[in-house]
């Protein structure tokens, strides 16, 4: 039943139609022919990543990607490697149905070393940032026909190839992976995997009480030991023996690796800048989708990996 | 120099680059070639308010169209009139650059009539409504190039020619013109005007007390008596004989006419469709401009005019 939902396009006379009733965004995502934006927001290009997203066993064709790159020299650099992979897998056959590639207007924070980047009085401009280039990237290539929008970090090199199959099955209007990231252990000698993004959290009285003795413009940002939320984090829910289909409410979410049906985007789902509930970007964008009327989830057994500098 | 933000479209790999630091929305539009989206959520075809569409000088080659009709019977008529005036014009060599026409996915409100949809009690379900629609076509038709976005409502049947060039060489983040409405004045036996839009306002001393003791969820909407805000309103402060020029700053706006920089949406300004600082729709899209950071103005002594039922 896909064709209907299939643009009329009039050749010649640049008019389009779509029925967003007849837009869909199923568990039967594939067959269904429903369109999958993976955005990334990339001030480094790493290969893994780039190869992780070729081995995706999702239909290509049915795959759009959107990258949004600063505007800083780190960026140039990426903006290049990027440029040079995607030409070589869109001049093939089994090419992605479209690539945007935006460049960000702008001014990114010049250093962006891990310890900088996540020093707690810069997150407050470093995550207004993010949230004004996320927003720039939905906006702009958010389409008629996407069905579902995959925020991938492009830093995220390691997932299960069937990613978006997996996560589509969850029928979920934002479900979100765990992001943990692989390491070598010193005192056990041996290759070992640790919890690395704690923005996936749910709401505790803690939480709370902070927030209503907070001003105004003041955020919390999670996995600071100066803001005590007590917060119970997705990270830590993990179970490499238990059911990698394990479905936990959310309250807050990363953009490590998160999937969110087109609609709920459409309705107005954004990432805020500003504070919102105390929150913003990938959080405050959680806060937004439940205001939205939705819920949030996320799969504390389904892990991805992130680079490790 | 507009030439650099013509996306290099590369054909047949399917890959865009868009530089957004080279995505211009300045008074020189037209010069150069600023593209112009005119989003117009509709529920009526008035022949009016597109013989205007069609007498607007700004080139057309450089405008886009947006429409999103609700899943209603008058929905279908509305489709079907507006479906046979796009066609006329865009088989003709002067056609817009592009038209796109969304089909709502959610539910309208079944009586429409200015009476009933004016009742203070179902103003909140309404403008929910309306901020959904809002929101779904902005997010669906915004595209890498666009410079401006025009909010044009469908039921605006009489505005300047000049409305694009006049509004765009305030240059400002939201400009919002004064929507009056015609009518026969039975006393004075004459056609005279009067003020049709209150929703532009500036905010009162009055409508911030208010606003403190509403419950989170409550919403006050302007323009009714029950709800006395004493805010300023645009509306009231036309001068036929001021300055057409005059700019206000203002705190709320409508949506019968306003012109908004692409980059504030794409920053992530949207229509809230519940309850943001007490505000939805088109007055929380003002709020969250500012939150974003940018002011917002109105043109009292520019009128366009509403139709009158
Ligand atoms: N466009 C853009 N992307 C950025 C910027 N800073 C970081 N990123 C990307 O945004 C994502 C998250 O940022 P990152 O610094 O890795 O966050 P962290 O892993 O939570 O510390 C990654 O994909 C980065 O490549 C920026 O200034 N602009
Ligand atoms: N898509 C859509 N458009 C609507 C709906 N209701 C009204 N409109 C349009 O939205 C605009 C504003 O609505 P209107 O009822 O005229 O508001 P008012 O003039 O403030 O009373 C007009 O262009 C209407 O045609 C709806 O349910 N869906
Ligand atoms: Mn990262
Ligand atoms: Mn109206």
């Amino acid at each position: 039943h896909h064709r209907d939902v299939i643009p009329r396009n009039l050749p010649g006379d640049h008019i389009s139609h779509y029925d967003l009733n007849k837009l869909a965004s199923t568990p039967m995502a594939a067959y269904n022919k429903e369109r999958v934006l993976i955005l990334s927001p990339m001030s480094k290009f790493y290969n893994e990543y780039w190869q992780n997203i070729l081995t995706l066993t999702y239909p290509r064709e049915l795959i759009e990607l959107g990258f949004i790159v600063p505007r800083t020299a780190e960026g140039d650099v990426a903006l290049k490697k990027l440029e040079k992979a995607v030409k070589q897998v869109q001049t093939k056959d089994a090419r992605f149905a479209k690539v945007t590639i935006l460049r960000q207007d702008s001014e990114s924070l010049a250093s962006q070393k891990e310890k900088d980047r996540h020093a707690l009085k810069v997150q407050k401009e470093r995550r207004a940032n993010m949230a004004l280039a996320r927003n720039s990237l939905l906006f702009t290539t958010l389409g008629p026909f996407t069905s579902w929008v995959l925020w991938l970090d492009s830093d995220i090199i390691e997932t299960p190839h069937s990613l978006i199959e997996d996560l589509v099955s969850h029928d979920k209007p934002v479900i979100s992976a765990n992001c943990y990231q692989r390491y070598y252990d010193d005192e056990k000698k041996a290759l070992s995997i640790r919890p690395y993004d704690f923005n996936n959290w749910v709401e505790s009285d803690e939480g709370l009480k902070i927030a209503a003795g907070l001003e105004d413009d003041e955020i919390i940002v999670e996995g600071y030991a100066e803001l005590a939320t007590y917060r119970p984090l997705m990270a830590h829910f993990y179970d490499a023996k238990g059911d990698i289909n394990t479905e936990m409410a959310l309250d807050g979410v990363g953009g490590a690796a998160v999937l969110v049906k087109a609609d709920v985007h459409r309705d107005g789902a954004m990432f805020p800048s500003f504070p919102f509930y105390h929150l913003i970007e990938t959080e405050g964008f959680a806060k937004m989708v439940k205001r939205l009327g939705y819920e949030v989830f996320g799969l504390p057994n389904y892990l991805v990996f992130h680079f490790n500098e």
